[in-house]
């Protein structure tokens, strides 16, 4: 996909760009993560000894724990000098490790991470039941941390995934969806999670509300961002390096902005493309590359990525409540590096 | 199955049996348990329609509310007064309610309450979306509740749950396992949230730590009495009378009480027969009859609702903590309510 070359966010020092900016962050807060990855182990264990090894293969599957490093950063950055967002990362960790495992169910993938499922390894089953686990565990940790305002934050950010989830499977195969419905989901089911994510870092630092806002409204945007663009690299061959397939979301009708731009877009002809492949779920081996260049013909793609670049901004300008410190750069560079997967 | 007529829990006025006992619980708390459902109904609402309509499949199709049941009479025995219990009940449901969600999935049922399930009416994916939606809603009732204590006994209750079921699956199709796994199977799939359930009764009380683990105990006890008598139910005629299907647990070569009864006390031969079709699952259709031919033969049905009669002494043990009330013979009713279904 051909993105412009990505504009500089504004600071004194250069951004780093890409990847640089992930291994910035992760260097930047490296000794909370490594507690947090400790934690993390530590608090999957149990006597059933098969939850561990599902868990461990999703967990321990080197996932770039970009959530759990939002927390992290979030925290720092509100000027918070104890462990407890060790604890707190690894809760929201857990809670992204339990919608992956149901979500692969869901989405019956065989691939995550380039790796197999824990699904397609283990079964179904395992899963849907480890996942539980987690999402339990989650909130052990929680209430052992003690702030009912923390849980709040998370339990809803839990029932919004579920509803963002529920409503893309409502969605799915159905090309007069919305852009408003689209929105809808990615916000349930990604951004929800970003925003509480970030938003504890402010609450465990006893920040005032206008800062934990602040700190929500930057996690909400990144989400948002990072998913739209996550919705485009799914035609691109980028996507094989990331080790997925390319074309999953096309094989099974999911209802993306590329899609719906591309279907708004079209002639009759492409309509009638559209509702056999997604809405029939009629393909042939073809379909795919004909999809792709539809999308490219009507812009789809570099209209997503820029539709990402507002919520980048918004997440950008939310970061300004904020002093300037090595957390606060570290984690505006990481905007342009959700944005900027999509070169 | 043949079973002993219930014996006198020793109250002064002669306990319910069966039904009646339930029905007399029902009508103690009336009030209560319309204010919980009237809860229930308005906290599975959702923006994504689909949610609240297949929650209600499930959560409105005429189950017996047995622990949102325990939640209510046990805080009123303990001497509650207010109304907090109420919620605290819903989210005891929804939890079970989730759970159930699940263990449809996991178990491929096609009915539920003598319905099709909402896995075999909405499909496995939204089955466990919702689900996982209506989990995050008893945590967020439970945090609109702002009882640490709760929220401790019912997220650890939830991980429990999560580790019974997945041991279940373990251990499935092993004519090798154990009592002792079976029992830590039931103990965490079923007795953890009756004894969450009871347990929270005498929290929201505000009752002393002995009163709090003597209700624990009763609500432990009565699930594990609970689920013996149900795995026995499995193989009776009885069975279709609460809607389910006869053999459902041998077609899955789930290892219950009755099978491990009937394999160690069977010859080389019988243990030929439950290698074949619990441990391969190659099953003719002559083979449930065989396999209730067995049991009978060799007391399982008779021995397990004897051990559900144990657990149910050491339920009815625990209420000796408290004084007299209508309540108590009421929770000490539904012991012999769950033994008796068994006749």
């Amino acid at each position: 996909m051909d993105l412009p070359v990505p504009t500089s966010t504004a600071e004194a020092t250069p951004p780093a760009r890409g990847e640089d900016a992930l291994t910035a962050l992760t260097t930047l807060v490296q000794d909370d993560l490594e507690a947090c990855n400790r934690l993390i182990v530590e608090r999957m264990q149990s006597p059933v000894v098969l939850i561990p090894r599902l868990a461990a293969h999703i967990v321990a599957a080197g996932g770039k724990r970009l959530r759990p490093l939002l927390t992290l950063a979030a925290a720092r950055m509100a000027g918070y000098r104890g462990d407890r967002h060790v604890a707190l990362a690894a809760c929201v960790e857990f809670i992204h490790t339990a919608t992956l495992l149901h979500d692969d169910v869901v989405d019956e993938s065989a691939l995550r991470r380039g790796q197999a499922s824990a699904n397609a390894l283990f079964g179904n089953k395992p899963s849907v039941l480890v996942g539980d686990f987690l999402f339990a565990r989650a909130f052990q940790i929680m209430v052992a941390d003690g702030s009912l305002e923390v849980l709040r934050i998370l339990s809803e950010a839990s029932a919004t995934i579920a509803e963002g989830e529920v409503l893309q499977l409502v969605i799915q195969n159905d090309t007069s969806s919305t852009e408003a419905q689209y929105l809808e989901v990615i916000e349930g089911k990604t951004a929800a999670l970003f925003a509480a994510a970030t938003e504890v870092g402010a609450v465990v630092a006893g920040r005032p509300t206008a800062e934990q806002a602040a700190l929500r409204a930057y996690g909400h945007n990144l989400g948002v961002a990072f998913q739209l663009v996550d919705d485009a690299l799914d035609y691109s061959a980028e996507q094989e390096r990331l080790g997925k397939t390319v074309g999953d979301d096309f094989r099974e009708g999911k209802i993306t902005l590329p899609v719906l731009l591309a279907f708004a877009r079209g002639d009759d002809a492409e309509r009638e493309f559209w509702r056999r492949t997604v809405e029939d779920r009629e393909q042939s081996e073809a379909d795919l590359g004909t999809a792709i260049a539809l999308m490219q013909k009507h812009r789809a793609f570099a209209d997503t990525v820029a539709r990402a670049r507002d919520y980048g901004a918004a997440a950008l300008h939310a970061l300004s409540a904020f002093p300037d410190s090595a957390e606060k750069l570290a984690l505006a560079d990481i905007v342009e590096f959700c944005i900027s997967r999509a070169r």
